[in-house]
């Protein structure tokens, strides 16, 4: 048989959510080249041979928005897009991942104008399908903080439980029940009240609450 | 910049599940040229330019295997692996999916030798890093039977709970406490007793279930 295989591009988009002012927030770049020139773009590149996912995921995010992967609190692989049409240059093919972070600056460089962080709720229009990657990661997060204690990532070290709610209505996109939402959480044990506590104006003092344990914790109904 | 970008070859690997007496076995297929000729492998190939993952998914299972995608009772994207050192050919990507099934016979084809279905727990050596794509997926099972119903791809539609239980102890590696299981599962509201009974020998007939509802269910701790 004679068949010669072409390989699709290969590139690696990457979903980076932050909390700015009680808001879910998603790292954006602006393009400086066609195609979708001028447009809102997520921070993505291409991904060449000996390069791993990873590999070019560091690169792209220190090139376009000078932001370390290292100064990610959480990181996953979250899906490989492979619409043929995503890509007017020919098929391509993305392998993205999903960054959970706090308090990072994305820095202007070489190869991007303005990276910033821009409300999920207020998405201007997106190159490519990355409105979709978008949307995908969103759902990726809503149902992660259900069975994980992935907010964490998002989260100060040590926070009030209503700074922990108000991350959570972020995420879910509309408000939650107070009492129903600390009597939940609560129960999975997740969270310990520390000493310190945090004065808000001339309100009583909060109690703070860390984390018991660092690195993600997964809840599942165990039959074991 | 002059820079010549090379894409890494793409391919694409399914690990298809079922379970054959009370036992997770995964689908094999016999290699019949190099690299790794005569060796195990996942039934995978090449993902071209113009092909979708899914695509390739299609065509790889019904060429190697002579599954038919559509007799799959459950399929999902596993990951996408990486290392440049995987093939010995060069840098490939593979975009991996997980597959469940029950009562699939795979066929000889022209392009593969004896594709069959071997116990998890007593997998031949693989080629490539197959082995660590079979664990990934066996790991990705047992988190998703945890949190979701996901099981019912695996089981006939009606079922005891002596086989639901034994479904789980397939995938689990190991017994479960009877009394525990039951009442566990029981608690989730997925399945309801139906009106026949299975006979089994000269033993009390065995009360049958079924799941209340067809595809997918995730259970998840909603604070919502």
């Amino acid at each position: 048989m004679s068949y010669t295989y072409v390989a699709p591009t290969l590139t690696e988009d990457n979903v980076i959510f932050q909390l700015i002012n009680n808001q879910l927030t998603v790292l954006l770049v602006k393009r400086g080249k066609e195609p979708f020139k001028g447009q809102w773009a997520l921070p993505g590149g291409y991904n060449a041979a000996g390069d791993t996912t990873t590999d070019a995921m560091k690169r792209v995010l220190l090139t376009k928005t000078g932001i370390k992967m290292s100064e990610l609190r959480f990181v996953e692989q979250l899906y490989t897009f492979d619409t043929v049409a995503r890509d007017p240059r020919g098929h391509a093919v993305s392998v993205s991942y999903m960054g959970l972070c706090r308090d990072l600056e994305p820095k202007h460089t070489a190869s991007t104008e303005n990276p910033v962080f821009v409300p999920v709720k207020d998405l201007p229009e997106l190159a490519y399908d990355h409105a979709s990657i978008v949307n995908y990661a969103h759902e990726r997060l809503q149902s992660k903080v259900n069975y994980s204690n992935v907010v964490f990532a998002l989260l100060p070290d040590k926070f009030t439980l209503t700074e922990l709610q108000s991350a959570y209505e972020a995420i879910f996109g509309h408000k939650l029940d107070k009492r129903n939402f600390r009597k939940k959480f609560l129960s999975l044990e997740l969270i310990s009240p520390i000493k310190k506590l945090k004065r808000e104006g001339a309100h009583r003092p909060a109690q703070l609450y860390a984390f018991n344990k660092q690195g993600l914790q997964i809840l599942t109904r165990s039959f074991e």
